[in-house]
């Protein structure tokens, strides 16, 4: 089938939202931790996270606050304190890390009253999450608000990196699904991941082959 | 392990490429496509679509390119017409796919050299991929060179979308596990995705519980 932008228009709000989350495909299931300036901590969960670049290491992710939404706080805290860390969740996680979407007050810390632990990091204001296996602490080097939607546009530098331990191989990457991380599609659906299978760098007059 | 910005700094370029490519986690397979104002067709893999705003449509993506990279074509032909097509990877069709990336020249589409087919998409100058279960043509409303490394952010509202029948749930979301896409992680990694589980939305005063 397909759908115009008229009639994408004329879907109601919710159907339309479910839909158009789900477009992106894949995403990556992240914890946001944060702490204002008190050290009063925060997590909420976020699946835009991205790839910048590599030489500095920047990531890119979208917040998408409104007046009461969790993202507000944590929002917040990063612009305070120009720090944060994203934190891959394991698929033994995805309910408690949910849960982290709630509108809990101000004053309660999802990591408190979602069950999971604060893990200090270097460089980091900001409180990576213990039971993650992949924790990423950033600096705060741009913000935007998306003139085009009010969203904005966080972009960090990887000053820390605390990894489990083998989870590196020998040329740099990471094994994500030896770590039983979980993917996201939508707002709401959790997914496990098998292991993937990798290929060499393409080349226009070869035929593609596996790495071994 | 713990690596600071020190360490991260130090790495070997190649090496530190593969690490930082790993950190957002989960990534959709994504082929760009596109055509110069001629009609000659041009197709890219890419791994860094977000979502930024269902009402209206929003998609955002990351373009690095460099003066040889195959992204270049891509970007090349969006600025000029303003119109491209994202298409969802089927895990059958990752090697393929990830063929796209080989440094073809300008005058070679890559739907001919890897093997996929152009689709007519309502309202889009750029073709879809037929092998696609789920083709999404989008209008660029805005396009930014990032002052921080020089890579592009590029965001296009869905002007079409084209969809398997039966794909979408009576709420409006996708089963996109259930289509049979990839995940990438890294640069060259590709991973099919099991069936996902479903929570309602949370509430604080709420257990977590599973959608039916």
């Amino acid at each position: 089938m397909q759908l115009s932008s008229e009639q994408l228009a004329a879907l109601p709000r919710r159907y339309r939202a479910q839909l158009i989350n789900c477009l992106p495909g894949f995403k990556p299931a992240v914890l946001v931790g944060t702490a204002d300036k008190e050290g009063n901590s925060n997590l909420a969960i976020v699946n835009s996270v991205f790839h910048l670049g590599a030489a500095p290491p920047l990531l890119g992710m979208i917040l998408r606050p409104d007046p009461e939404g969790t993202e507000r706080h944590t929002l917040e805290n990063i612009l305070a304190t120009k720090s944060y860390t994203l934190n891959a969740v394991p698929a033994s996680h995805v309910t408690a890390a949910h849960q982290t979407s709630a509108r809990y007050p101000r004053d309660t810390s999802e990591f408190t009253a979602c069950g999971f632990t604060e893990a200090a990091l270097e460089q980091s204001h900001a409180p990576g999450v213990s039971e993650s296996p992949l924790q990423i602490a950033c600096a705060l080097q741009e913000h935007q608000e998306l003139a085009i939607n009010g969203t904005h546009l966080l972009i960090g530098e990887v000053v820390c990196l605390s990894l489990a331990d083998g989870a590196v191989r020998e040329d740099g990457s990471i094994d994500l699904a030896a770590l039983n991380l979980a993917a996201v599609t939508g707002l709401d659906s959790y997914h496990n991941v098998a292991p993937g299978q990798r290929f060499a760098y393409a080349k226009p007059d070869q035929d593609p082959h596996l790495l071994d």
